[in-house]
């Protein structure tokens, strides 16, 4: 089990404080959507020279031009590019190619969907097109209250469908909500909020990391 | 019925060259997405400055934490900023509240969705928020062929469900597509490729300009 660590913020001065607080102790680095539409892919080989032996993870939500919009990613250091599960199949497989070209992952983002029944369904096309990684995704926006995507019961029925791809869970995580689903054995556990709003943000990755290495 | 040029190359030198040839003929000037990637809000700001008396668009298509990644742009100087149909509820409103604040507006796209029941759904839902354009995209990657989203009768059904919201179209379009739904009166006309792939970008946006403009 892997952790990510979403630096879910658009301020690269805050997120360079953030990774030297806490890189060691994470597997993969998400550069977030908000910080890539601030400063462009520029953050991405920031980030990569500065932490060269850590998976990153570009968090674009490419939904169209698949090849041109990953390509842009991976040519800067990305190691994983996220598209949306909703984009049309052209455009997965678009970027799908770009990242065997360069063997870079995509991770397909069911973040609009809240209908299990879908999600079901988004799991298995993507998996039967060889996708590396299907991410079961609470938008940030819905976060208030419950995690209804997030129940353990959901994760199961979305990583029973999975033959190859790979499980990435993500949306409001804490430590309470990853116990709970950490029997799952997703292959990815994303942290944003938890870690990056925490007043003492290395105590907080630690205490994410015992949870998953202990699983 | 506007004019909206989209900058659909990655290359910021390409985009100022053929701003230069034809931004005095167009009325919105979209900053596409692989623009936004490549070089973040600072391209908007450029843009801007350059050409202050036209509408900036930027093209985030956004899917999530939609006050902060729409604030970004608008205060980058965008005048409108895109947000995916398919969005929640909460990131259209999120988006809004921020659009308002500074008299800006949004353009939700339909780009997913290929399902004329469905498009014309997110038209009503979208229209009652008080959203100011519904976007009916071909997206890129699907527009190999025909154009099946831009027919007449399907222009017309999604313009139809329409009361205050206006509609924009977008993907593949060429003078002789345009020539077909220009009837219809759609509030923008959105052309990429034909312009900016054209020999003579500036007379290809003047063949445009005068079919938009002998509505």
């Amino acid at each position: 089990m892997l952790l990510q660590l979403a630096l879910d913020t658009p301020d690269a001065n805050l997120a360079y404080r953030l990774l030297n607080q806490t890189g060691s102790d994470v597997d993969i680095i998400e550069i977030g959507t908000p910080l890539l539409i601030r400063y462009g892919i520029n953050i991405i080989s920031k980030i990569k020279q500065k932490y060269p032996q850590k998976l990153i993870l570009a968090d674009l939500k490419i939904v169209d031009a698949g090849a041109i919009e990953s390509r842009l990613a991976f040519n800067a250091g990305a190691d994983i590019v996220t598209v949306l599960a909703t984009a049309h199949g052209e455009t997965i497989k678009g970027a799908k190619t770009e990242a065997e070209k360069v063997g870079g992952k995509l991770m397909v983002d069911l973040i609009t969907i809240l209908d299990l029944k879908t999600m079901v369904h988004l799991a298995k096309t993507h998996d039967a097109l060889g996708i590396d990684y299907i991410c079961l995704h609470t938008a940030y926006d819905i976060q208030e209250g419950n995690n209804p995507n997030l129940t353990f019961n959901r994760v199961r029925r979305v990583n029973e469908a999975l033959s190859s791809t790979k499980l990435a869970i993500a949306g409001g995580l804490k430590p309470e909500s990853i116990a709970s689903i950490v029997g799952l054995a997703p292959e990815i556990v994303i942290v944003g909020e938890y870690i990056t709003k925490h007043q003492l943000p290395q105590k907080a990755v630690k205490k994410i990391r015992s949870i998953v290495d202990n699983e």
